[in-house]
């Protein structure tokens, strides 16, 4: 077995086979996955694009695109991309046939496409998704993109962790923009509309604008609203030059972003401690004395 | 302000006031609220119903049945309500429609009513929950209903704190029953058929048993269909008999749920030492220096 030193080591230097047995560590939340995770050197500055949406609306495609358009324009860009699936690829067709559509890129050494499964992990994402990011910005990639479905409460994780975060939509969903749900307003930095040759894609434009300048009010920042169509490589570079340019989340949010990540950190450990130290079986004996109460036991077992 | 012991008592004795008043402090998670529930006294054998469903299914009107029922049935039965609701009562008229409809019971004193807002607990349940229970059985009442409407993972919450899951169909539900959540077949217990005088709901019946039995296979404990009509009070007095003879979890489930507990009162303790200890702030400081890996100074920081 590797160590962690020499695992951080070739993941600085990039090396695509280390990164995935480390993300395979990392998924598999093991002790040794945390003192490797204690020595890598995340890159701060890598920014992490999220991009989210409802079944269907094309977000695979889109990316593809936009990997295509980097690949071509910016020689030896190194991408990652992280597809988040709410369920098992195995057990939803189009899922899997988005990943398959990916593999065009599994050639070129300069792309790494992982699919993480949410694993009990219910209507979110993947437990491990923050950790994996900081291995990527490790290795390091130059832009990292995390896909996710918008369903649950997924689309809101991923704007926990990505520095902008992409809703793509397509012209169909106008009829329901009215109750497309506040959440997706709230987390959304940068609307798409994909395929956006399709009928009423400016209505859909029109009228998502006209909502965001009610719910946003006055003096709250733009969110721009772009059209793309994916399949025929439309709006892809404007695209991509917004993600590039537009990135750099404001010191408040990514001071709430580190809080978040450091507490859910703590959560783990707190897990592993207690796994380690037989929480559940002596909770259970102490359950059974007369008087128990769980909230004193438990404040007592955490007592320095 | 009542002291803790002093309000544990008033509790004991099945003062409403003086419960309406812990659960606000259980709300509102302060110190004293710990306090509190550190020395009430939580019968454990009261049963704890969870009622679950889509929006319209009739979720409230059932329980107001089954109140109705057993308060003629059983004199001086002391039954509580939890009504979880997913969104603010005032941002929806239906859930504030099924609310009013149950006031017909605000002037039995043996009836204790209460809507937990789920407050920035996305998708789930009222993150206070769990303590609110343990309130009600110090109360105590003789029956808890805890019902929420099943969107997002508010479902599978209520099947970890509930000794008994009721999911309420309605017939319309048939032309859909091959793609319910398969997570709503893990957690019910019991399966009613409501509104069962439309059209469909034998139909409805019959493909429930039939797709129960191909899920859960051979030699699993078989999950009963009932049929009710809430509104006629039809089918009302057998699903409130099996109520409470079939409350009973196994010891397997009953160990999950108290590990669950422990562990969320864990997670709540952690939280409340690192608001204490200027976490936040410590963290911050220290992502700017040179050097700085999130995972090496959490684990630095809890280090006994």
């Amino acid at each position: 077995m590797t160590n962690p030193k020499q695992l951080s080591d070739y993941l600085a230097q990039g090396d695509q086979r280390s990164l995935a047995r480390c993300i395979t560590l990392v998924e598999n939340g093991s002790k040794e996955a945390f003192d490797l995770l204690s020595i890598v050197q995340p890159n701060p500055n890598i920014p992490v694009i999220g991009i989210t949406g409802p079944p269907g609306a094309g977000k695979s495609t889109l990316v593809n695109s936009i990997i295509y358009h980097l690949s071509q324009s910016k020689p030896n860009i190194r991408i990652a991309v992280l597809a988040v699936d709410p369920t098992s690829p195995f057990t939803s067709g189009s899922l899997l046939g988005d990943r398959l559509r990916m593999t065009g890129h599994f050639n070129n050494p300069n792309v790494f496409i992982r699919s993480l499964a949410t694993r009990g992990h219910l209507g979110g994402l993947s437990g491990r998704t923050l950790e994996v990011v900081d291995l990527l910005k490790s290795a390091p990639y130059d832009i990292i993109f995390v896909e996710t479905v918008g369903v649950g409460q997924s689309e809101v994780e991923i704007a926990a962790l990505a520095d902008l975060t992409v809703v793509v939509l397509v012209p169909e969903a106008g009829d329901e923009i009215q109750t497309i749900k506040s959440g997706i307003m709230e987390i959304a930095d940068l609307f798409v509309i994909n395929k956006s040759d399709r009928d009423g894609a400016d209505t859909l434009v029109a009228n998502l604008k006209q909502t965001l300048s009610e719910k946003m009010g006055a003096g709250s920042v733009d969110i721009p609203v772009l059209k793309t169509s994916a399949q025929e490589g439309k709006g892809i570079i404007e695209l991509s030059n917004h993600l590039f340019t537009h990135h750099n989340s404001s010191p408040i949010k990514r001071k709430r972003m580190l809080i978040n990540k450091g507490i859910r950190i703590a959560q783990d450990l707190l897990m592993r401690r207690m796994d380690q130290d037989d929480f559940s079986n002596k909770l259970e004996l102490e359950s059974q004395k007369p008087g128990f109460n769980i909230y004193k036991f438990v404040e007592g077992y955490f007592r320095p």
